[in-house]
């Protein structure tokens, strides 16, 4: 189904309206999204024509060398029951052979269903992983894995998702490693459901890579293991955190139409522009981190429970945007600087009462050339994926992710801010002893720039690290402010906060007010002859921005009963080996 | 001497540096400090002429109503020894009689050294204050004054800096009361100092009003008392902070040229203005509050010690600063942005090399309309004094005060930062780890725009507080942020964080990013059975800027060796009456 956007807008609306009205059933997602990569085969359901490869997530070269010196002779009746494998092939056939040995069941060993593997997460239960139809017992691997506790993000579940991000471990020995460690098969993928929702709101969801675990399946909301964001300068697309608030709207390039209104101040009254002609202005790029409002929530609920999605610290990305210029529009349409006017946007999607999600900016921020906001068709180089605002979103840098409004369909200059839930119910800071009894969300600012933050993202809580010969251990992590506020120092300690260490930082050399994306950082940091007798650290980031603004300590004291701005120090425990 | 000032710039720092060569002596600033108001009757050596008025700081209202309470029948021997009292005056005649009284020894008691009335200020030695030539002991009184511990910012020493801001008190009945607690007289004022330092740098230093202490004399640094600075949304100029690194330069209006240059990118490369031209340039006012670098750096000493001055919370003023935007100036001239610029400031204040001070600022705040950068020539409608930057010094709302060059003589467009001393080595942050022999400057970022901060002005440490019959006390302060970020909320506690009560705000309706001004805040604080009963509790107060940064809790981890940024939680402990 086509949608012409906006002049059927009525349409639309009443459309989505009877897809809520129609959704009773409420399918599990997450079957769906477990299935992940699976579905895209669907009809064959199986995995051939897939090739995964398999790498560490850190210590590649390191992984290499220590997978060689572990490659030990294995018995052929241990490894093939492929009905080829009985004469042996030359080796380039060898290594296309065992890319299929995981996609094919073994008839030597019983069955396992997913449930089963879970439960063998941990040391104490055994380390179970799973590969195509393969399931494997890595537990005496484990401890010896070049990537150390990494592992364990996929423990109890696939290693199929972080394989296919990680090619590098496509080779013959990590194969033949693996099925070494073979003790059963998974179950035949199950049929997909034959209702297929057509009437749901929820019938067009994208599919979504499985490395993003879903906080909530309707909206669909899910982070990637944070270990994976300190590894890429720009995150990855696949990966990068979806934070949906609505059913996924379906739009048509070749359909869509942006509807830009000046209700008050100066400049032209309407505009109407097509996707060709935003594509037509001059295309400019910036790069951004997004991060929702409530990222690292689940560790402000250690404090006292709050309201909302129970977020790490994953959800946050750092992109590469490009499209046009909102500046360079509002201009053209002869809008004014005014202090007391404000840039509403309105999306695609819609809410069970036809509304719009909305979010407003001040137009000081949507009119200056330094503030870079953009009516983005592309992030890092490939157009937006349909999670991601398909095919126009609205980027504004520095700003919290829930005014970077997504399906992108209306823009309106207004004397007002958005009317929406989402500006003026939600997304705001309260004081710690503000409860739902006292809350006046009138009296609160809408979140718009954000404060200074940073997280650990390697080692992850509980990981075994290895202590260097020097007695170190080194820990990388991402750090970010809003504003366009570039982070100018990231301290790390070891012993809580003696002695501070500054990270090396990785990041873009820009000016200070315009510097919207996020900054990696990796320090070393020594370990205590007693900390290596308990064999245990518990590490500390902060972060400073370019105001010299620092991270609260602890979340006691900033506290809030939406759980937003959780950016406490981050504090992570690891065991030392 | 007149200096001009450009065309003459060898001149003038030749003449400084020969200046700072015969700088031999170094008499004490102190007592010319001391005598403040009093020099400015130099000749008379007496306080004819001056009318003092009287007035608490706090509850003025309350005040008169208890004075008049208070005001018992004293016997008249007990009050006038003036030749002209033996015949009871009109009420009006003897108002202006006793106006006399402070300003006329009494034969019949002793006289007392300002070293003697030094040492008694507190309850344990007695409450000693001077008025004029009258010493008072008040020590009976102290406990009831309607303005609480106030009265201990003037204990062992001169009332008159207070009565001279507060003239409400300038009552028969208030002039009567003090005199029943006369006690003695000052010693004859002291001549002042026959050398008078003519070839000093120092030579030409303005008079400073008493209320301002003195945190260095040479340079000239110094703090009001900060219960003075939550009375006033407008700071008065007279005990506004006064932060200088150098002698303060003698310029003449008429004689004063500012130089501009164009070093980088594009623009005229030159331009002159006078006084009168940069006055007949449009008007423009923004109420910004300035604040040093160095404010409550007393606090952050307590942790580990720091170099620089021991500044209170009291490094910060707010004020109506009215002038030239330098925006219009730049861009007359053709100056266009460009990210890598920086503008420099110099001001005609010489080092003993006879380098001027000088610091820079990015081109990008200073083109832009709403950073709001102005060559000021006003400080709340009044022409700048010569300790503020007179006749022109450059304001840049929202960034440091070392930025905000005073005696403003040039301006470059340069593709670099200034190279001065307090660009480049001093006003920067590093890590609490990094010590003198770590430190590398080259490495951090000048400061700029500041970090959130409050202080509780009232009540003060250790003052006496009444609980009200509520069960209540009322805290007063100020908040501030850099960068124009508004104070949203300010948040205070009186049982170490456990309930947090948001104070009322006093702010200008500005929009965010273009809020330079502080706000002043008050709050009611419940006090408990057992803080009653220990007579003692402790205030914190936090505030939360617009970008929803928040105050870090403690001073520990944000400790740094030049002790700048020190805006940890304020924490007062106060005596419950």
């Amino acid at each position: 189904m086509r949608l012409r956007l906006l002049s059927q807008a009525n349409r639309l609306r009443l459309l989505q309206r009877q897809r809520w009205l129609a959704t009773t059933s409420s399918t599990n997602l997450a079957q769906q999204q477990q299935q992940g990569e699976r579905n895209e085969s669907r009809g064959k359901r199986d995995y051939n024509g897939l090739v995964y490869g398999a790498a560490t997530l850190a210590g590649i070269g390191a992984g290499f060398l220590l997978f060689n010196e572990l490659d030990k002779p294995r018995s052929s009746n241990n490894i093939i029951t492929t009905s080829t494998a009985t004469v042996a092939p030359p080796a380039l056939d060898e290594e296309a052979t065992a890319r299929l040995w995981h996609t094919t069941k073994r008839n030597d060993l019983p069955v396992y269903s997913v449930d089963e593997v879970s439960k063998h997460n941990t040391a104490e239960t055994g380390i179970w992983i799973t590969y195509g139809l393969g399931v494997y017992d890595v537990s005496e691997f484990a401890p010896n894995h070049p990537g150390g506790d990494k592992i364990m993000m996929a423990a109890g579940s696939a290693i199929d998702p972080f394989w296919a991000i990680f090619q590098q471990h496509n080779t013959l020995e990590v194969l033949q490693l693996l099925e070494g460690f073979r003790i059963g098969n998974l179950p035949q993928l199950e049929a997909a459901p034959v209702e297929l929702e057509h009437d749901s709101p929820w019938s067009q969801e994208p599919k979504r890579h499985a490395l993003l675990k879903p906080t909530s399946e309707r909206p669909f909301n899910a982070e990637p293991p944070i270990a994976m964001l300190s590894e890429k300068f720009l995150t990855p697309n696949e990966y990068f955190y979806v934070r949906n608030h609505l059913p996924v709207p379906t739009l048509q390039p070749e359909d869509y139409e942006l509807e830009l209104e000046v209700e008050a101040g100066e400049g032209q009254k309407e505009l109407k522009l097509s996707f060709a002609e935003i594509k037509a202005l001059p295309k400019h790029s910036v790069t951004a981190a997004i991060m929702c409002g409530g990222n690292r929530r689940s560790e402000m609920t250690k404090v006292k429970p709050v309201k909302g999605l129970s977020w790490g610290a994953g959800a946050v990305g750092n992109a590469k945007w490009s499209g046009a210029r909102l500046c360079d529009v509002l201009r053209q349409l002869g809008v004014q600087p005014h202090e007391q006017l404000h840039v509403i946007f309105e999306g695609a999607d819609l809410d069970p009462t036809s509304h719009p999600y909305g979010a407003s900016i001040p137009l000081s921020k949507a009119l200056d050339p330094r503030g870079d906001v953009l009516l983005a068709y592309e992030m890092n180089d490939q157009p937006l994926s349909r999670d991601h605002g398909f095919p126009i979103r609205v980027i504004v840098p520095g700003t919290v992710g829930a005014r970077n409004v997504k399906w992108l369909t209306r823009i309106i200059v207004a004397d007002h801010e958005s009317d929406s839930h989402w500006q003026q119910n939600d997304y705001k800071g309260f004081s710690p002893s503000t409860d739902w009894d006292t809350v006046d969300f009138s009296k609160s600012l809408a979140i718009q720039s954000m404060p200074v933050t940073s997280a650990i993202c390697s080692p992850m809580p509980e990981e075994h690290v290895k202590v260097d010969g020097d007695g170190f251990i080194t820990a990388r992590g991402y750090a970010w402010s809003g504003g366009g506020r570039r982070i100018v120092r990231v301290d790390l300690t070891s012993d809580g906060g003696k002695t501070w260490h500054v990270a090396e930082l990785e990041q873009e050399d820009l000016p200070d007010g315009r510097h919207y994306g996020w900054s990696l950082w990796t320090a070393r940091l020594p370990i205590s002859a007693e900390q290596r007798q308990t064999q245990s650290v518990e590490l500390w980031a902060k972060a400073v921005d370019s105001a010299y603004n620092v991270q609260p300590e602890a979340f006691e004291h900033i506290w809030n009963l939406r759980g937003v701005l959780a950016n406490a120090y981050h504090k992570v425990k690891v065991k030392l080996v």
